[in-house]
């Protein structure tokens, strides 16, 4: 019977500031896959029993590659095994999250997401700062300047095909906000997620793109928008033609997963 | 003696997606006042003996001032109490917490800030998305569409001035990220905050401006980069001169912090 693998976030790397389910997942896993930046304190949490794999992978020095991660993930998991995949920060921020995802959905594997604190959140926390003030700061920018394809702040930063929007509060007017979204230039066949409740008994996720969100029911609060190319539910599960439309649609520097 | 105020995230409202130390904090607790969005469960975490506030205020239906709780914290903190400041997602995201931090900076009250798990983190947790993709969105902007001015989404979104930059992995070329942030629009005087090993017992932080950041020797990694108003530290609770001076420059949009 095929396992389950478990997304981690371990937040910024005091054992303390992992989630409750965080630590208790951790603990319950049969094989622990971790990145470097997770520390000791963190990992001596799991059980003694777990086996405790270091899957960390620095630029330039790449001891093992993300299609060597996947593949330990999945082969894990089709062991019956209790697969924790265990990453610094939140999954979703900056950590190849996507591409792991694809592994598993195209092996069949299931999979939970358990969210953790993002680095800019710990960094504003232990600084004494808001990240956002309506005063001052509207809007919040989460970028690096760092990727492994020796890219940087690019020229086509905050370019509308290669960004997510997370809109907190999207209502009550999603004309509105759709509106605003397409100022931004943003085209009507965005793919948003319309999420009501995260993380609640009562959540409810509606995949639809930005022209459909107009004429959508609202939800109830606390809401959150995503929108972006992110949002297209499996998209990068499908055939390298449709990756190739992508590509097209957000230009050239878009690369085709290439299991490197 | 002089209590303190711990300002707690309260993540998205499961009760396993506090963090370890919220919801250590939050049992330790004298006095607890929370936003509406928090729900039951959390709170029953909180000690019998503990007093138990509900501070929410919505737009339109105001129960309660911004200004009043900012009273309310300083007020048991004096009264040499253990103050959670309980807030829904994570304290620093669209939470007020600029305006919290000044009353208590304002009024010489210690505090301290436990992170939490973000919506839009959350949302993308339950919807099995990632936020950011390398081959598909290297940026992520948070918004959000509702506040209680009654302004939404505007024109100047993504105005440099009016928003905050969070930069993963800023280095090793600090010049270059430099560079790239004056091509966004931003000034060599926008104050950063460089912080390394956030929440770590070896964490440091840097205050510093633009400019002097490309003379900066490197921290460790990992490290954040904030940049913006923000993160000029203690900025709020200057003259109302230099809050005069911060409205000039970022238009006329921007109010002088009123205790509502």
């Amino acid at each position: 019977m095929t396992g389950k693998v478990s997304i981690v976030g371990a937040g910024p790397g005091a054992a303390d500031l992992l989630t409750v389910r965080a630590a208790s997942v951790l603990r319950a896993g049969n094989v622990i896959l971790h990145d470097d930046l997770v520390p000791r304190e963190i990992l001596e949490l799991a059980s003694p029993q777990a086996q405790v794999v270091g899957v960390g992978k620095r630029c330039g020095s790449h001891s093992i590659t993300q299609a060597q991660i996947n593949s330990l993930m999945v082969l894990y998991a089709k062991e019956g095994k209790s697969v924790v995949r265990l990453k610094a920060g939140d999954p979703g921020v900056f950590g190849r999250l996507g591409e792991e995802l694809e592994a598993l959905r195209e092996a069949d594997v299931p999979f939970e997401i358990v969210p953790g604190i993002t680095a800019s959140v710990a960094a504003a926390a232990t600084a004494g700062l808001t990240l956002t003030d309506r005063r001052a700061a509207s809007t919040l920018v989460l970028m690096t300047a760092h990727t492994c394809q020796g890219k940087t702040l690019s020229r086509t930063l905050l370019d509308p095909q290669q960004t997510t929007y997370a809109i907190y509060m999207p209502g009550p007017d999603y004309g509105r906000t759709v509106e605003e979204l397409l100022q931004l230039g943003l085209t009507g066949t965005t793919p948003c997620a319309l999420v009501s409740n995260a993380c609640r008994k009562e959540q409810q996720v509606r995949f639809l793109s930005l022209f459909e969100l107009q004429f959508t029911s609202r939800v109830p609060a606390p809401a959150v928008l995503i929108v972006g190319e992110v949002a297209r539910p499996g998209i990068f599960e499908q055939s390298t033609l449709l990756l190739e439309k992508i590509n097209e649609s957000i230009g050239s520097t878009a690369q085709i997963p290439a299991y490197q």
